[in-house]
């Protein structure tokens, strides 16, 4: 048997189970490219910023020869979705019990606030490799953790709690979208 | 008299004289941080995407040794004002009359189509610097020319008529944000 673009079944199944590892960068933006090729929504990745101080431009094609990365002053994704501005943190951890806030810088934070208060859906998408699990938090809740505690650290019960388990699969990778439609951008959690 | 930054009168003079043939981008650009710093908008420039091949990591800091430029896959500016998807390009030219379109990729131009056709507000920013005109051209009418034009070039008049001439000033630089507030969304002159 024959899958679209000559896949087959055990390949396939080798790249689905394999990918269990593979990095979350990476399988939002299968899931971005699946929903822009579907119509579905148009978000996606900011270029990394990169700071270019030599270039040689003797060369066919200009080359970049020093260069340094910059730290990010927003999120890395954002986009459109059914009308909606949609924008978000894809973060991993090695953690099995907790998601440490170092891994958001302070601007990020207050980036995500602004979003949710000027009427846009903001979140962040947190993978736990070791457990196979990726929740997405919206950014109200977030917020509302980091105001309301000094630990440095977002314990997994929270994302239990108030945070949604994203569905994985071969295709959409990890559909963030439905969580989205179901909770309309507040969290129904909340209303519990 | 003292300006706020200690700017001397003379001098933001001089400033707003010179700066009439500054570019374009760079007036976006403060234009956005006043809209920052001011809680009315929430949109960025996205960084030139570029491709890094050698990375020295034996420095303090890493330094990026050889990278090339890459073509960007959407438009230049995207963004959140009152809950809208804002997604915009914005491009200059010496043409005293008429834009050319090669100035604009065409995925840059199926993009902003997308955007606009899934509840977004999407449009081009053309600055015809020798005139010292600045027009905000809305998604639909650019896409409008292009479907029912052989011509390799927008003509100034089509954006006398379709198009919104920008407000500049000294603060904000380039106030286009008041253009979607006067239009909301839609061409008030596709309804005449």
């Amino acid at each position: 048997m024959k899958y679209p673009n000559g896949i087959k079944l055990n390949t396939t199944k080798n790249i689905s189970y394999d990918n269990r590892g593979m990095d979350l960068e990476q399988d939002i933006n299968i899931t971005n490219q699946y929903y822009i090729d579907n119509n579905i929504a148009f978000i996606y990745k900011k270029p990394t910023p990169i700071q270019v101080t030599k270039v040689d431009y003797s060369k066919k094609s200009v080359i970049i020869k020093e260069a340094y990365f910059k730290e990010p002053s927003t999120t890395d994704y954002n986009g459109l979705y059914k009308g909606k501005y949609i924008d978000f943190e894809a973060k991993e951890t090695d953690s099995k019990t907790s998601f440490p806030l170092s891994n958001i810088h302070k601007h990020q934070i207050n980036h995500i606030k602004n979003i949710y208060l000027n009427g846009g859906i903001s979140f962040v998408i947190v993978r736990f490799s070791k457990l196979f699990q990726t929740f997405l938090l919206l950014g109200e809740d977030l917020i509302n953790f980091i105001d309301n505690n000094d630990r440095k650290s977002i314990p997994l019960e929270y994302f239990n709690k108030k945070g949604y388990l994203i569905e994985e699969k071969y295709i959409p990778r990890v559909n963030y979208l439905k969580i989205i439609d179901k909770i309309g951008g507040l969290n129904e959690k909340d209303k519990e």
